[in-house]
Order: structure tokens, then sequence, then C-alpha cells
């Protein structure tokens, strides 16, 4: 374990490289970290051999040459088959290695991972964030770390490199769970932001004005005062630009469906989570899936033709 | 008309002296204004007897010794009553009188009631608040005010003397769409909070943590970083001091009620608005009917004796 | 009194000739009543005045010649103007007429017409029907009638003329109520079938087969056994037929809208009520106003183009 | 394959002895075959003993001396623990054996076991059931059974002396998700019964007419006709006993359960089920957890002491 704490530029592994990853593993590679990277799309992994990266052929070969592997992968079953899978990190993982998850999962499944991987005697974190493809070229996304807390500085250390924000939750699995619950009251709130002021427009207001008066009244929200989901409030967010970019529809109904994961199997009533879930559920079927999740106000709006 | 703009030191006539009324008015008397009040409990007059204030019998004779009006009911049928029943405000209103109704109601009522006074030759205006008895004593109430944009002033006038906000929103009904659309938005996100709070507790978060992280994140609100519904998160809140005080549970029932019917007649989908009020309502027939309403935190827990 | 129970074949006075009260009235004319009508569009009178019958200026006109009179109309407000309004029933309705009303409206707008027919010496009972177009031609509409209970057989004898089964369900407003009672447990199996047998199609159930087993089991309800929103499941029913016919979804939310407000009023959750009327709001906004209600499965269905 | 198909009065394994697995393993019994049991707790073995059974130590042991097993478990840990764990049943599984499960689980871990078995050539089929305790001793569950069709007769042979009803539904998993979308079906009607129900008596309906409305009408269901939650409508139901006996609260939520994350994972928006789910949810922390479902109606309802 002594070497990745002492000699901090030895090689970070890395492992999925897609929207969110590439600019991920660019900031190591920034901030002069060799990197060791491996995709399942080799493609994916070009641009990295440009930069002076190691492409390996498979998760287990990242982890046999480096002692710190980053994964930031698109969904559970992702994440087990790149852990425990045929040619997985856990094939050839080193004792004391730190392998940190970045992608969003179900936390049961982190703290299955978490478990493996402890066998082996190495230490697993989970590092879910928040922020999306401009925070990530930016380096300045939010990293909610779960795991042993003796390890946090190890994590830290590299995080920081691609993020402004790097919050420790408590054990693993936490990560996730902070994750989770944040997404699931930003959902909800959206709606209601977006139903709030559909009424009030309906009800004779101006859309600034409500804007101003919620705003400045026990109505607040990040989604009222900082990201406005009706045309016309707010310039620079996705309202403001036919609800392109942002945070898709189909991301947030992701979140929203482990969130309900999370929730059924601790028992846990979340009725408005449970709904808002439904709603962007609704929104993929209808077209909505590739618009940032702020559309909903124009879902529940009546359509121009009738 | 000249009178009331020109002297405004002349009588002002207050209906309703409840929880409300009465601290809203005893600050009409301190800013030096004489008041001539009724209201149909008459022990709720005789406070004001003893600060010098004229105590009659109905509501027209009020309209028939002041030419400014405030009224602060409990509901519709009882505005209804108050202008328009046989002793109501508008068997005996002066012409050029100006009339502000600071109760909570049905928008489409104030807009009834707007035109029977127009009717008469008068004005009015609605003008319902936010902010509970404390902001009420304290005379820093909002006012959120419809009306023609004319007599804003003149209302800003008397309102400014109970209130530290006076906020001009369109035509008559749009106060009340100002405040309705406001509380249905306040209880989503604190039934949200409330959920996320419970949930990630439930994944084994720290509540004061998880509330930390959510407020520098885009789950912020108002009711997470101000109001928190949980125990032990922050001071001086209802929840600190097992729910009491505060805005009841019963009182956020009604108001959701109010958006209910607003968004009904106005053909509005509000699907979380909608299940909001039916968790205050549960709420109710469960006998949480006078907690404060972020005690929805302590109805989603699983009881402890289970 | 005497006369209109005594010698039944004396007119009787019809105001509403809709899709509804056309097929209504005809089946009284077709039972040998003498009919007198009335209809804010003179040219739907055109037709009765071919078939014999009295048509008139104004619902007070038809109050003058008749001491039977059936209204059937759209919504609340019309039948308040029918009723009270400048030239409504109540300007010249005679002592003891019956008057019975079989618009789907708010029960407590039933109810305050009934004490203002009262007032004036007359019966009011509130009787709405179940069944559609298909329904009123072929007279074999469900009535469920509110009010007096002596006078039911009064009323009954005329309803019988156009419906098959006629309901006496107790007091004034209780027609509406058990009608709008019936409409929201309609509303709520047929979502839940449609997401039921979307669910089970989902999971490689046979769509046949799903129903099949729903129709001997528990799940088993009147939309699915007897009106399955599946196309290709059962014949004869409108999902046969592109959700063209029965009973579309704008009135299907305009009922679910009368429950909201009862509940409302009464203080009564309906957490699934609420919600089905929301689903139908939502409908009714994106485009299958017109379509039939069981058109919910095509909604929760993913886009073909997807 | 011949012995099992051949001479059918072969041993029969049964693993799971509870509430349900005991009553089914004795109608085995009864139907004169000889059966080898294992249940984790041994004294429910133990009257199995007296009954002339083979008790052993583990579900690999009654998969080596039988070469058809059926199972009865709580959960999908359960299950997963029983086939594949450590002493699991694929340790010693026989090619060509028939493994039957009758536990509710969640159809994707089905197929997950399907394919473990499949894999060590024996055959699996998913067969929960419909109908409680009550059934499971008079041998007339319904059983929905998911499974290769070449196998279904071999599998009737057994279910059929524990149930009236066995029906095939498709491949494997497809048992499971007939049951999961049944019993979603019906928690939505039953909260709709109750809450039609409950509203309606609020408006001054008598509650038995207004089943009997509703019975004959297009709101009929299961829950309105067979089982009404509503004390006093109907003879011989849980309601009419307190709430006690039929199929507790805390099962259905965990049918529910499975049936939101079949539909997360399937991607299929099932608004209605989601907040059924969240209602059984809140009333199991509410201490409804033990009472039959119906006792929907009782929690909606206004507590006696407001």
């Amino acid at each position: 374990m002594c070497s990745r704490t002492m000699a901090s530029k030895t090689p970070v592994g890395f492992i999925g490289l897609g929207n969110m990853g590439n600019p991920m593993a660019k900031n190591l590679v920034k901030h002069g970290y060799p990197v060791i990277v491996y995709d399942i799309f080799p493609e994916a992994c070009k641009e990295f051999q440009d930069l002076g990266a190691q492409v390996t052929e498979s998760p287990a070969d990242v982890a046999e040459r480096a002692d710190r592997i980053i994964t930031m992968l698109p969904s559970s079953p992702h994440a087990k088959e790149v852990y425990t899978g045929a040619n997985g990190i856990l094939k050839k993982v080193k004792k004391g290695s730190l392998l940190i998850d970045s992608s969003t999962i179900d936390p049961a499944v982190s703290k299955e991972l978490a478990k493996a991987v402890e066998k082996m005697g190495a230490v697993f974190m989970d590092a879910p964030v928040s922020g999306g493809v401009g925070a990530a070229r930016a380096g300045n996304l939010t990293f909610m770390v779960g795991g042993v807390e003796q390890e946090f500085n190890a994590a830290k250390e590299l995080l920081t490199c691609m993020g402004s924000n790097v919050v420790y939750c408590g054990e693993v699995g936490t990560g996730q769970a902070a994750k989770i619950c944040n997404n699931m009251l930003l959902a909800i709130s959206m709606i209601g932001t977006a139903e709030a002021m559909n009424l009030g427009i309906r009800l004779g207001l101006d859309p600034k004005l409500l804007a101003k008066i919620l705003n400045m009244s026990s109505g607040r929200c990040w989604s009222s005062d900082t990201y406005n989901p009706v045309p016309g409030v707010m310039e620079g967010v996705p309202s403001a630009n036919n609800y392109q970019g942002g945070f898709g529809t189909t991301l947030m109904a992701k979140d929203l469906g482990l969130a309900q994961i999370s929730a059924t199997n601790t028992k846990t009533p979340v009725p408005l989570g449970s709904q808002a879930h439904q709603i962007y559920r609704m929104m993929c079927a209808k077209g909505y899936a590739m618009k940032d999740f702020s559309a909903v106000f124009q879902f529940l709006r009546e359509e121009e033709s009738l």
C-alpha cells in the first residue's frame, strides 16, 4: 500500500471513457498522472494513446499495471461486469489497491462490490459525481464519496484533479445514497416548479414576476432560482434553448429508478419521488428522452395546436 | 375618492379579528389609524374597544363609516357572506371605497367579489399574506396584491403598516394566484425534502451531513436550508420542537385544496401538487392536523413501536 | 301537484338538446309525451318542431307551460343559469312542479339548486345518467336519482322512458355522488388495467392470455373483462377501433374534476382518484381529448418511433 | 428424465415449510407422494417426520435424493440462496430434474435461476400461487406457470395436488409476471374502491346501496363485489372481522415492490401501481402491516377521535 500513498505520480487506471469518463481522465493527464486506460469500445481509447496513455485489453490488465483505478460506467450491470466479470479487475487486482467507482449505481451494488474487493485485500470507494459534461471538462465536478474514512485522503488526492468539491459521506454506498437523494429531491422540486409556474401563468400571472415572487418566498428552490424551466424567465439555461443540453430526461429517469429501487429495498415510503419517476418515465415514452429534464414544463403544458 | 387619498388618517375598517386579523389591526392602530372593527364573535372586538376603536354590528355598518376596509377571513364562503350577505359590505359601501381582502381564497371567488364591488362603484383588491402569526405581530408579513394598478399605491399605504413586503402581482385574483402557487411548490418541496432525508438516513447517511450536501447541490430548497423537517438538523424550527408552532398541516391542506380547485377549473395538470394535497389530507385524517406541515417527515417515518 | 301525478301524458319540458338530450327527448316523444323544448342553440330545437314539439324562447317559458321538466346540461354553470338565471326556470316555475336535472354536476350545486327550487314550492331531483349516446338512443341509460323519496315514483315514470335502470340513491345530491364515485373508480381501474396489461406485455406475456388470467383472478374488473383497453384483446370496444367512439377522455377528465372538487370540499383523501384526474388531464394536454378514455393504454405505451 | 415422468410416485422434494409451504407439502403427502423436506428452521420439519417424510440437512441433500423439487420461499434472496448457495440445490442436482419454484419473486431472478439450472442439465419453472393459507390447505390454489411448454404437463401433475387451477403463462418468468400484474391491478382497484366508497359515504350515500350501484355499473371490480373493504357491506370478508385474516398489507407491499422493480427494469410507466405501492408502504409504517390489505379503507378514513 506504501507505493500508492508515497509516490503519488505512479500510474492511475481509468476504465470507462464515455461522455463523462473522457474529460475526467484527461484532467488526470493534465495533472501529470500517467494513465492506463480501458474502454469496451477500442476507439474510445485512441485519443488517450495519442496523449501517451497505455491502452489495455481488459479491466484485469488495468488492475495488473495500476494500483489506483477509477471506473466511470453507465449502470449497475456494467459495473458488476468490470469488477467481477471474466476479465474483470478482481482477476488481477493487487493487494492494497484503491478502486474508486464514480458510476451512479444502486448503493446495494456498491456494497456488494466493496465486499468482493475487500476479500482480495484491496479498497473500494464509491464516488459518484454531480455536474454534467461541462463540469467534467472544467474539472469542477462534485464527488460524493463513500468508504473507509482513513482512505478518503488518498481518494481525494485523485478526485481533486477532476472536481472542485470532494465530500466524504460515510461508509461504502453513502456516496451513491447522497447522489440519489439529491437527484430525487431535484426531480421533485423541478416538477413542482413547472407545475406552479404553469398554474400561475394560467391564472394570469406574468412568468418572470411569478419566478421573482417564488424566489423571495418559501417556494424558492434551485429549480426556480437557478434553472427555471419556463422559457423567457432566465438566460443561459436549457429552457432558454429549447431544452437542449443540460441533464437529459432519460438520465434523470435512470437516477429516479435507482432511488425507487433503494426505497423499495429499504421499505421507505417516497410518494412524490415515486411519482416523479413515473412522470419522467412517461416523458421518455412520449419523445422527451433526449431533452433536458426541465422540459417537464413543456410536457405538462397544453399543446399549441389544441 | 379624494377623501381617502388626500387625508390618509381617516378611519380604516377591519373585518375579521382572528389569529391573524387581530395583530394586523393592532398594527394599523399603532400607525395612528382610527379603526372601525367587526367580527362575527363580539368578544373578539372587546380588546379593540379598549384601544379606542369603534365596534360595529355588521360589515354593512363598517362600510357605512369607513371608505377603506380590510377583510381577513378564513374561507371563500365567509368572504362571500361578508361582502354580499344580507348585512354585507355591499349593502352600504360608499362609491370610491377601497376594499382589500387579505383572506386566502379561491381566485375565482376574488374575481366574483371584485365584479360585485365594481358594480357599486368601489374598488376591490385581493391581498393575501405570506407569513404566520409571528410575522403578523412583528408587522413583517408579505402581501401579494391583485387589482387595478392605479389603486396599488393607496393599498400599499395601509398594507405597509402590517407588512414589510408588498408586491403587485397583476389584475384581480393574481394575489391569490401567487400565494397558491408558492404554497403548492412549498408543500411539494417540503414533502420531497422529507422523503429525501428519510431515504438518505435509511441508506446510512448522517442527517446533518445530508442536509449540508443537499444545500450545496441542486436539491437545495427553502425546506431543506431554512426549515429542515428532520429533528436535530436545525435549531429554531418546528422540527426542533416536536412540530409545534409554524404553519399547521390543516392550513396547508386548505391552501392545497385551493390550488387543486384552481387547477381543476383551468384544466391545468398538477400531478405532484395534487399528490401533495392528498398526503396532507391523509395526515389530517391521521392526527397531524394541528402539527406544523414539516411533520410530514414524521408521518412518512416508520413508527418507533414497529 | 295533482295534475302531474294523475294525468301522466300532460306536456313534459326538456331543456338541453345536445348529444345526450336529443335522443333522450325523442324517447319521451316516442312514449307519447307532448314535449316543450328549449336549447340555447335554436337550431337544436328544429328537429323537435318537426316532431310536433312546442319550441320556446327560454327556460322560463318552458316552466310556464310544463309542470314536469327535465334538464340535460354540460356543466354546473350552465345548470345554474338555466335554473336561476335572468330567464331561468325559477322565474316562472309553478308550485308543485317536478324538476329533474340529468346533468352531471357538482353535488353541492345540485343541493343549492334544490334549495332554490324548494323555496318556490317545487320539487328538484338530480338524476345523472350512466351510459353514452348509444344507450341514450336505445333508451337503456341508467339513472341515479337523488331527492325526496316520495317523489321518486313520479320521476321514475318519466325516466323509464329513457332508461332501463332507475335507481333511487337518497337525498338530493346523492344521484350525482353515486355517478361521480362510480366514474372515479372506473377511471382508476381503467388506468390500472392499462398499466398491468402494459407491464405484463413488456414482461413477455401474451395480452389475450394475461386478460384471461386477470379476469379469472382478483384483478378482474369491468375495464379488464368488458372494455379491455389493449387492441386485439376484445372486439366491439373502442380499443378495437383506434379508440374512437365510447366515452371521451375529456368527459372523463370533467367527471374526475367533479370528484376532486367533492373530495376537496368534504376533506376526503382520494390519492388514486386524484392521480387518475391528473393523468386524464395530461392526456387532454397531449392530444387525446377526443379519444375514448381507454386510450390511456396508448398514452402509457412507448411511442412506435422511439 | 424417464424416471420422473413414468413413475410418478417417486419421491418429491419440498423446500420451505412456512405458512404456505406446510399445507402445500401436506397435500402432496395426501396424494400419496413420498416427500423429502428441508427448511431453514429444523422445527418446521418435525411435523413432516411424523408423517413419514425424510428430513434433510440442506437443499443440496434434497437435490441428491429427489428429481422433482418444489420450492416455496419468502423472497428473491432466499430463492437465490436455496438454488445457488453453498449448500444449494445446484450443488447436487441430477440431470433432468424438474425444479418448480412457487415463491413470488422478481421475474428477472427467476430467469437468472432458470439459466443456472439449465447449465446443470435440469429444468426450472416458476409457478407462483394466488390464494392464501386457506386455499393452500383446501388445495385450491391457482398456479401461474412459466417455463418450457413441453415440461408443463410434468409440472401440472404435481401442482394439481395443491391447486385447482394450473395456468400455463409462457416462457420462464411469465408466471411471476402474471402474478405481479394481477396483484398490482388488485391493489389499485382495492384502493380505488376504498376511495370511492369513502367519498360516497361522505357525500351521503348508504354504503350497501353504493356498493350495489358500483357492482351493476362500470366501476365494478373484484374488490367491490367480492371483497368489499367497508365494514357492514358484506359478510365473510376481512372487513367484517376488523381486517383480520386475508392477505396482509405487508405481503401486498412486497408484491407491489416486485411490480415496481419489474417496471423500473423494463422502463414501463406504472403511475397508479407506483402510488399504490407507496400507500401500502405508508400503511406498513403506520401500524397496518399485519392487517388485511382491504384495511386501506380504514387508513383513508378520518380517525374516530378527531
